[in-house]
């Protein structure tokens, strides 16, 4: 694929950043890659390691002259990042972003872009709970999907060069409408994260030489309980609605089980349980 | 290590029993290995596989003069097979378990064996959700956590002989009184489980080709709603008093954050998920 970007601005340069700046270098999808972020120690880690060519503690000065602005900060810093930096990109520059929330996203950086620069929202599924650009790797996208959504400032050419983007890296990009997008991570990603801060701050009284002795699914579950405190901060926060929503479905369907074996009801344990295993089976592995 | 018994049922040679028996005999720890189940398709691929040496759809039949009785059913069911057995089993047999609760099992069960023969309760904490002699493999057990759990009836000489047949597969034996076991095993198992059914059964309705798109977190969450329904509901009935007070202590936790997401509150969010974070740091990894 030929080069798609000649100056790439990455705003945060932690494992998403970090990771995107790497493949997309690795592939010669970008030219000039210039990092941004508060984090002065992690910015020289992605010097270092060849992550980016160079990096400002500045927005304005690390986003001049760009035709590819990437946010990869917080979802709640991101209308604040494109403002900063919008003014100075090339007039011809695109936007897209991995944020895990798309509706709070677009509209803040929508509204604070300068008119004629194109957003394209975009989700890449890919990740883990490692943080900084000490995380980053080359091949974090490969097979899994991004989830793109268009929005009011996102035109055909500028959708065309973001899907190449992704696709460029390894991944399998899919439209979709940014409710959509909300009401489904709101239950397959936020809410399991809410589920595995719970689980484990339910536990914070109990002794942890005890609870290493929980097997492989304990572990499975509470991986993610790891994920840093500010990133789903923002997230739960930027999701609120269709993360309630969610959260109350949760409720419900947990309630069922609660009160079934309080009453230490075998026959409605069963039939609870056989439905769960029946939509797990419809989801594949 | 030199043969530990001469004769060993198995009752329920699924995972866990099939494993049992195909990791001791591998080992030399047994001699000859008699199924005991109620499906005999299954029994049979045990036999084919090597597992066991000879089936009996019969409970007294199968334990006739056996020195070992492994009890690997559902923990509903272990009383029942305990009383079958028991009469038949040597005189100076030893019955142990595999079942992730000890409570109610140690009671159905000592209550169950005649006067002389020796229990000792014992959860290896291995395994997955898979089910049947199919899934048996001798290495399920190396290198995990086995909780044995001394009751009434175990004798000194009893209790070595189970320890040595556990650590003899590769096991890290732990000894863990009754009560502090199910404790522990209704936070980091039965809990869990729960939350993996609640979870997915939530999602009943959604498309299951959207829910496709949900990442490598959600599977590590949602595996374990693939476990067999009799097993769990059994479990969560036999441990129904510490389980209950296991969800009620989750849902204190997630009513905090449902309630902090409601109100978009960032403060309280991040404030929660980061004591979740430092205790999951605390529990190892």
């Amino acid at each position: 694929m030929p080069r798609l970007f000649d100056k790439v601005t990455i705003a945060g340069v932690g494992l998403i950043g970090g990771s995107l700046a790497l493949a997309a270098r690795q592939r010669g999808l970008v030219g000039e890659v210039v990092g941004f972020g508060r984090n002065e120690a992690n910015l020289r880690t992605a010097r270092e390691r060849g992550i980016i060519d160079s990096y400002s503690l500045d927005a304005r000065q690390a986003a001049r002259a760009a035709d590819l602005l990437f946010l990869a900060v917080p979802v709640g810093a991101m209308g604040a990042v494109a403002a900063a930096c919008g003014p100075v990109l090339r007039p011809d520059a695109i936007v897209t972003d991995a944020g895990s929330v798309k509706g709070a996203v677009v509209h803040a950086v929508e509204d604070a872009l300068p008119d004629g620069i194109a957003f394209v929202g975009a989700h890449p599924i890919a990740g883990g709970e490692q943080a900084g650009a000490a995380a980053a790797r080359g091949d974090v996208f490969e097979g899994s999907p991004c989830i793109v959504t268009p929005g009011a400032t996102s035109t055909p050419a500028a959708i065309l060069k973001i899907r190449d983007l992704w696709e460029g890296v390894g991944m399998r990009v899919v439209e979709m409408d940014i409710d959509a997008h909300d009401a489904l991570l709101a239950r397959v990603s936020h809410l399991p994260h809410v589920l595995a801060f719970a689980l484990v701050d339910a536990l914070r009284d109990r002794d942890s030489e005890l609870m290493a002795l929980a097997g492989s699914s304990f572990r499975d579950l509470t991986r993610i309980a790891a994920s840093p405190a500010e990133v789903w901060s923002d997230i739960f926060v930027a999701n609120r609605q269709q993360l309630v929503a969610a959260l109350d479905e949760f409720s419900a369907a947990f309630e069922e089980l609660h009160g079934a074996v309080g009453r230490g009801d075998h026959g409605a344990l069963r039939a609870l349980i056989e439905r769960a295993r029946q939509t797990h089976a419809k989801m594949g592995k």
